[in-house]
């Protein structure tokens, strides 16, 4: 069947204007938010499904023709898990973003793949309702991606994931059926765990086309401390204290000297100060717990040469320190042409020796890395600036990456926390999966995407 | 190959000790707590192993001889997760119950599959840390009887179950490998998520033989609030209103006037009184957030005509109530020959329609039903007290049960919460999960036991 005919099937199935086929029209779907010099697909065609029976349409035509079917939100992934590897189609959520239902009494939200996470934050948190997972780039992308990636963010140390918040999910499977993997209800464990099968599976075992979420009480307060250290080490030393007091912040996230000064370069915000290290330290909860936590924190990091400390005094001084925390992946972009957020995991009490030989790492390879990362979780974000044009570059770097993520996994740690292995961390999989664990995944594919259609060539 | 041989090899493997084949030692292994008039299945061997390297033999041989294993802790399971269906053996984990390290500093701790949650949870709270998933059998349960049925309890409704806190598991596989399913860190996501396979798979896919749990800091104190009412109604309309001004207690557990009276006719704590419904509402955190929410609920279940509260003035009275509460299985198990403790879920908003609706199923099928559960997360516990050596009564049961899981199916419900499916729910999968989903579990059932040696004939 030729491209043109398949194009002719899909305008039938969603309409003419939900069809993109030209090259130029396609061209932005072959990237995510890093390239990292990858050879660059176009897809062939990019589908923009309006309800779920088109998207079962698409499904069962693709799997019939053998078309593969990569399933986007709003492309903000960084391991390549959203572009295609062959040829073949996107399917773009962007016309599937209703909030189909807010229950109030049962404490869960119905969503359509394509609603930005932070639009839904916004919404529950008006009706004094919180959904916690707050990936970085929350302002744009989806919580179809979310669900899919398995994202997390700077409040999963306190609140966890956003796995932790899916109750049921409606999949379109490969053979073009839709199923519920569970109820809608906060218990269920009629039958193995599917829902959980699908979160972080990124769109390789069924195309998601709703999401039943799991929603809390809002915290009635929150409120940031900045704590600036001279030395990096007393930082992680102050983290694992927070820690060891049994203190319970929802984030503790460590800045490193060159991450400060490129976010206070980049936004301005004249909050950030030199130092060889920042904790953005969050609480939230009553009034008074949090009047409490915050006194506690101040006095432990002082037990631990903190330099500085600045507490948030209103919203607005706390909404300005978040734009520029989450503004650092743009602000790194700025340093040099191409940036990679990396994503690795360590048990917290490594930190220090994690953040050292990364630290051991930049120098050896002469690469410019800016560490970040939400270490009350252990999960650090090295955010490595460079031109990755530059063969000899892109070698160095390929090496640098290898060498710190074997570390990590040495540590007891893992090679992705939050970021997804799509194609960047494939190669890496085994420092941390045996042979076994990888069968068993190659064959939970098999069972769900026998022709493999769904997102080929990602993860395994 | 003979029993006598197989003993034999077993012997070599774990010690004389520790392998048990005369009928009458093998013969209280083929109970759970509710026999339910099921055949009586007597395991061939039961086996204790030591450590896991036992494990990993004793399934290397099992497998190659295809010998059926089913791993048993406890043995509280209420649907035969732990009994064997065809002959074969039960392996026990009563030997393997150390606490490998609680881990302070990364916030987890490393168990053997014997560990009795209360013994856990004991030993974290010594050290300001807390567990929360309370079953209520924690007091003999074990931790690997936890992982596998997916247990939780009371506390859910704030904290989520025991699937909320495993990290990392060790299984021995079907091909007798011994696998991590991740990392000891609270985040990874580098590949398919195999730990939530594992939890709550019955002991169908593989043996858990240590596990690496979430822990949180220890809430400062706890707080109960028993409110009686003599409208069931209001008690639920009060549950509602709980939810909805976004108030989140620990525990909201509900009591109807049969589980009520016969609790205190079995404890005698004086504690509960007559009434057509109580609520047990318990509230943990700082001193000052647990008395403001204790007065807020207490005010709520003023505005849904309760009749009386009673605040647990110190911890023996919390004790004491708890006591009173989990003996809750026991004290019906003195009405009559059988009690089947049944396990439903229902969205919280639809609690009054399901306990109407089992009202109704007790007098038409005349059978005494007393009704408890989590009304926080909509999980109800009928408890059926009947004499299932009756014919005539045992047929009445199971049409009542039907009843009752499709009338909770009916409101977007599911057939079991916490308890499992086991062999007794399985009848009942399909009226929760279509055949794509069974499909799907049965051959995730096939990749990771193709002999199907692991716990043959349960879920599916």
């Amino acid at each position: 069947m030729t491209n043109s005919m398949v194009v002719k099937k899909f305008e039938k199935i969603v309409g003419k204007d939900n069809v993109l086929s030209e090259r130029e029209d396609c061209y932005p779907y072959s990237f995510d938010v890093v390239e990292q010099g990858q050879d660059v697909r176009v897809p062939d065609i990019v589908v923009l499904p309006e309800n779920k029976l088109q998207v079962q349409e698409i499904v069962r035509f693709a799997a019939q023709q053998n078309i593969p079917i990569v399933a986007r939100g709003a492309g903000t992934n960084q391991v390549g898990s959203c572009i295609p590897s062959r040829n073949g189609i996107v399917m773009h959520f962007s016309k599937m973003k209703s909030i189909i239902e807010i229950d109030e009494n049962n404490l869960n939200c119905t969503v359509q793949p394509g609603v930005i996470v932070g639009d839904l934050q916004k919404e529950v948190e008006s009706r004094g309702l919180f959904f916690p997972p707050d990936p970085s780039s929350l302002a744009v992308s989806t919580i179809g991606g979310a669900i899919a990636q398995s994202a997390s963010g700077s409040r999963h140390f306190k609140y966890g994931g956003t796995r932790d918040y899916v109750i049921d999910l409606e999949v379109v499977t490969a053979d073009g059926e839709i199923i519920h993997t569970s109820s809608k209800t906060q218990k269920n464990v009629a039958g193995y765990n599917l829902t959980q099968l699908f979160v972080g599976s990124e769109g390789t075992l069924g195309i998601i086309t709703e999401a039943t979420l799991k929603l809390i009480p809002k915290p009635d307060v929150r409120r940031i401390l900045l704590a600036f250290f001279d030395d990096l080490k007393d930082s992680a030393r102050a983290v694992e204290a927070i820690i060891r007091h049994r203190l319970r912040p929802c984030v503790i996230d460590l800045l490193d000297e060159k991450t400060i000064e490129t976010i206070e370069d980049f936004s301005h915000s004249g909050i950030f100060r030199s130092a060889e290290a920042c904790l953005i330290i969050e609480v939230d909860g009553t009034e008074i717990d949090v009047a409490d936590q915050i006194q506690k924190i101040n006095n432990v990091c002082g037990d631990y040469n903190v330099s500085e400390i600045k507490i948030a005094q209103n919203q607005e001084e706390s909404d300005k320190i978040w734009f520029a925390r989450r503004q650092a992946f743009s602000a790194v972009t700025r340093l040099n042409f191409d940036v990679v957020a990396e994503d690795l995991v360590v048990p917290p009490s490594k930190l220090v020796e994690m953040v050292r030989k990364i630290q051991e790492i930049s120098r050896k390879y002469d690469i410019n890395i800016a560490i970040m990362g939400h270490s009350g979780d252990g999960n650090l974000h090295p955010h490595f600036s460079l031109d990755l044009r530059d063969e000899e570059q892109k070698h160095r770097y390929q090496l640098a990456e290898l060498e710190m993520l074997d570390y990590a996994a040495t540590l007891g740690g893992t090679i992705t926390g939050e970021h997804g292995v799509g194609v960047v961390k494939k190669p890496h999989m085994t420092l941390v999966n045996d042979e076994s664990n990888l069968k068993f995944m190659r064959m939970i594919k098999q069972v769900f995407d026998p022709k493999n259609i769904f997102n080929p060539e990602k993860i395994l």
